[in-house]
């Protein structure tokens, strides 16, 4: 289903966000108050403004109140974001998400009716932390406290031996849910009889403690 | 193994990394020009400290060349920004990692040496996208082109019915490789007795267009 989205202040995120819903086919409106944001982006979305997002009436006017999901989206302007995500609710926007600079902006954001609260930065200085301390884990989703799931580079010391021969789950307790091949190709659920091959990516689930267990 | 961590230009996302990696255990220098803030990070770090990275005596009088790991972490100086990156990287710190603003800049970091470039805006901006339009996945990885991981809410239709009896993977073509339950439970390789429950979390893989025709 093509949806309608919105997104106001289009800084390096805002502009990432809008060009990937329309790459994915879906209709989007870009505003800023800048110039220069407004053209870079113009032949990327269905439509782009030169607005300030605080106009009520510029909002109305483009109908945003019957559009499906709005993005609030500058960072530096505190003020000009929390207006914003309290008058796109008001106007009965089923799902604003807005931009957090700190958790105390995101309180505020929540207290007025925010659907969603992104920390871009924060989020991202997480993930790269964690990717850096484990040099062979390439992505990660958390599942709980304990597990996650891991996307690791299979280490030169499975090269050749099939899963079943290491033994992975009794040795290390992880689990091999899926391989990732050098050409592309992917193996879902590889059995016991599945040999590592070089420039294999396996994603697992494990535990962080046996994760660091692994050789590298 | 304990490593050794500097992290130059303490914005939001500076800030993240600095603090998650000095949580997960590492040894974390942390430089920022600004006082304000080094002092918001004082106490949740091996060493803060006020000074401009630009400054090659006072990297070389905290024995940075010795480091591990380095991080570049300032957006809007872009001439700091690649002064640093290639100072390090002459004083040979293994892994410098640098935050750049556009895929202009990137090329610059390449070019000098980094040897990982991160965009937080921009890939953020993708993530949140992603979500967006899917809007029972919670989160994902992707593995090519075709497929990913994805954390999705299970479908009410699938409540209080076996995996096996679902059949998703023949209808579907997707995998269930994990359950996160409600309490934070972590179920690996349900088997096709498994039984869904309410709040449950899927974690499978499949293609993008199979989880499209997923019911809600
Ligand atoms: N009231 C407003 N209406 C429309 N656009 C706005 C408004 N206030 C700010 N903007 C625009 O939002 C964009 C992003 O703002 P800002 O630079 O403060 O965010 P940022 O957090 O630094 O962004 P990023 O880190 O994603 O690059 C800018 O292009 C700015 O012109
Ligand atoms: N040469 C420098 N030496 C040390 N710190 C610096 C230098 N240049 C900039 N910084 C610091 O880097 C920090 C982040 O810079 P800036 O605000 O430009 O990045 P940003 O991309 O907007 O950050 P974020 O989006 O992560 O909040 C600031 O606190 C600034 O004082
Ligand atoms: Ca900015
Ligand atoms: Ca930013
Ligand atoms: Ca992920
Ligand atoms: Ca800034």
């Amino acid at each position: 289903m093509r949806r309608q989205f919105v997104v106001i202040g289009l800084g390096r995120f805002g502009t990432s966000v809008a060009k990937t819903l329309s790459d994915l086919g879906h209709d989007v409106l870009a505003m800023d108050k800048n110039e220069h944001a407004v053209h870079a982006l113009m032949n990327d979305v269905t439509q782009a403004v030169k607005a300030d997002g605080r106009e009520e009436e510029t909002l109305r006017a483009l109908g945003v109140r019957n559009f499906d999901v709005a993005i609030v989206a500058m960072g530096d302007d505190l003020e000009a974001n929390i207006l914003i995500t309290l008058m796109l609710k008001e106007m009965g926007i089923p799902m604003v998400v807005a931009k957090a600079q700190s958790t105390q902006h995101g309180k505020v954001l929540e207290k007025i009716g925010a659907d969603q609260i992104i920390y871009p930065e924060q989020d991202m200085g997480i993930r790269l932390a964690n990717n850096l301390i484990r040099s062979n884990v390439l992505d990660f989703i958390e599942l709980s406290q304990d597990y996650s799931i891991f996307e690791i580079a299979a280490s030169t010391r499975f090269l050749k031996k099939s899963i079943g021969e290491l033994d992975l789950r009794a040795a290390y307790g992880i689990n091999v849910m899926a391989v990732k091949k050098k050409g592309g190709e992917i193996v879902v659920a590889p059995g016991p009889a599945y040999i590592i091959e070089d420039k294999d990516v396996l994603v697992i689930v494990s535990s962080k403690n046996a994760l660091s267990k692994l050789p590298d």
